[in-house]
């Protein structure tokens, strides 16, 4: 869900794309990358980008390809070390298969698990965790080294509705996190990670563009030669126009920005979420037909997963939604029940229908 | 550039996406990539492109991302075995960095090169040029085997303007085409090759697309572990859509696809890259003042690479141009002189122009 001034913004922008005012003789589709305008643009969306979450100048921000499958790769191919571990904690089915990508490139620990818990929870790393581990796995070659290359988490993920609210800190190694479903939904304390990514298109733009924000000292960091649009330092070093970029994609994720701040920045956009969220939490939770599985310490702001009884009721629920025009809210298909997302362009308007849908269906329900 | 109807349908679909004449409730930005009218959408994409190049059943048809520099790294990693050579030719700025990039992952023999001649010619490949690398280079422990995973040319040089009007045959190894440039200004002979590629971004639709045509044989000889996200037989196993495809650029292309075919498919589109480059090349040949370097039979018909006396002139009449609104004359900076790119969707007049300014000019320089 992209903003309806976004929309608006970009079919005014149809035939021909004005940047400031002045007329391109061309759509965003068809102007050069290597262009004046949109040098200015893509300058302006990092600018924006810095403002809203207060990056530190000592990060380079890259917009990328490949979504977050492709950083699944590329994060072990510029940052694993032979000999060393990368950990992950696997909190749900993207760091699960974050972590088995990786395993492709190189050494990997998992350093917290909730699978067995069908992930209600978000398993939290510390340094005592890793201490264990690294007692556990110490190499007489190895000692009074770090075995890490680094420490991976995705702070929400989107099929099993679970959210780290709080980063881990004072990590032995840098820290990388996959925030892309819950990206500029509230800040973030950029300088307590290493490298941040999120792909655009939850709540910052349209699919194709991938935000990668990277301190500095882990842009070459390589252990062999990868490939030049994955290695973080050529892109940095060519400030993400080394070959021709998803323009579009940037382009629309540039004018999200643009709304972001103007809405209030990222105090406002969490302000929302909490409004949308706690909303309908509080719903299921005062519900005897619907429940939240996840514990409530760890519940997405975003995803909002809930069950009824049993399949059937799911199904029905569903069905009795979409008659009212309430689309998307069947859950991931390997997880099932049913899942509201609540990224940052859904008006409040949206979960009050919601409510009041699960609040008729219950009563119905209560009398058959 | 793209085809005015196509830019017209997107405004259309904004901000609500039609498919079929039904409503999606949503622009395409927004829709799931899993939904049932995107998939219908990429299928027609996928059929569309199979009419137009009549590719045989045995190749599979993907929608990629990372453009041409990802397919530099990409073809290899998933192409060439330990203890074998990819063939390389050698035609221009691109073909070389696709042999840098290459020489990452495997040996890389160079079986053509014109760089000596500011690549004003595209060499050829033969299987007598490989048979003499074969004898120079073969080793006790290979004898009776190929040497070769595969044989590499780009179809068409933009930044020198040189194209390769036949593409080589028997070779002994599959033949890879990097045809970005000139893709779908004609017909190809898909089964002469093992796979062709071409970022959208000339011909096909907006950047943030790479559209990869490769025989099923060859989808699954990656000889170690890559990222799944480029791994030919992982795409082709799901169809594209195993993670989130570029879902805005996969639908301008399958707009553009609709539009070549409605004007009459490609041997149309050929008619018209005859027509308009002919008409600038015999311009230039007749002129006194400018000249076309690159030998008359591996002209491109994509891009018109020309010069005048001297860097001072060219300059002058770039301005000259621009004050007609005629733009992006301006030759690749690697290059200089002038070069005038005719993809599909540049109408004739745009060239009629051209011939206008450049006749005029050339009057105003000759009573200097």
């Amino acid at each position: 869900m992209l903003p309806a001034a976004v929309i608006d913004q970009i079919k005014a922008d149809l035939p021909e794309w004005h940047w400031q005012g002045v007329g391109q003789g061309a759509s965003i589709m068809e102007v050069s990358h290597r262009g004046k305008a949109f040098e200015a643009l893509i300058n302006d969306a990092e600018q924006d980008l810095r403002d809203l979450l207060a990056i530190p100048a000592n990060y380079s921000v890259l917009f990328m390809q490949g979504g977050a499958w492709g950083q699944f790769a590329c994060v072990p191919m510029n940052l694993l070390r032979a000999d060393e571990y990368a950990g992950y904690v696997v909190s749900g089915g993207w760091s699960k298969s974050a972590s088995e990508e990786a395993a492709k490139f190189g050494e990997v620990a998992v350093l917290g698990l909730s699978e067995e818990d069908r992930y209600h929870w978000a398993p939290k790393l510390s340094t005592d965790i890793i201490e264990k581990y690294n007692k556990s796995h110490s190499r007489p070659d190895k000692l009074g080294e770090t075995l890490w290359s680094y420490f991976y988490v995705c702070s929400n993920e989107t099929v099993y509705g679970n959210e780290l609210h709080t980063l881990p800190r004072d990590l032995p190694a840098p820290l990388v996190v996959d925030a892309s479903s819950h990206f500029l939904s509230r800040a973030m304390d950029v300088s307590s990670c290493g490298l941040i990514y999120a792909g655009a298109q939850k709540n910052v733009g349209p699919a194709g563009v991938t935000i990668v924000i990277v301190r500095d000292d882990l842009l070459d960091r390589a252990p062999k030669a990868i490939p030049a649009v994955w290695h973080y330092a050529h892109m940095a070093k060519h400030k993400s126009l080394f070959n021709t970029p998803p323009v579009f994609s940037i382009y629309a994720t540039a004018l999200t920005l643009k709304w972001i701040k103007a809405q209030g920045g990222l105090d406002e956009m969490e302000r929302r979420a909490v409004a949308r969220s706690s909303m309908l939490y509080d719903a299921i939770d005062a519900s005897k037909l619907f429940k939240a599985p996840v514990v409530k310490a760890d519940r997405s702001r975003m995803n909002v997963v809930f069950d009824s009884p049993n399949e059937e009721i799911d199904k029905a629920f569903v069905t009795f939604c979409e008659a009212r025009g309430l689309m998307s809210l069947k859950g991931h298909r390997v997880r099932g029940g049913m899942r509201a997302s609540l990224y940052n362009a859904m008006p409040i308007e949206g979960v009050e229908a919601l409510v009041a849908a699960m609040r008729e269906f219950e009563t119905i329900q209560s009398k058959l």
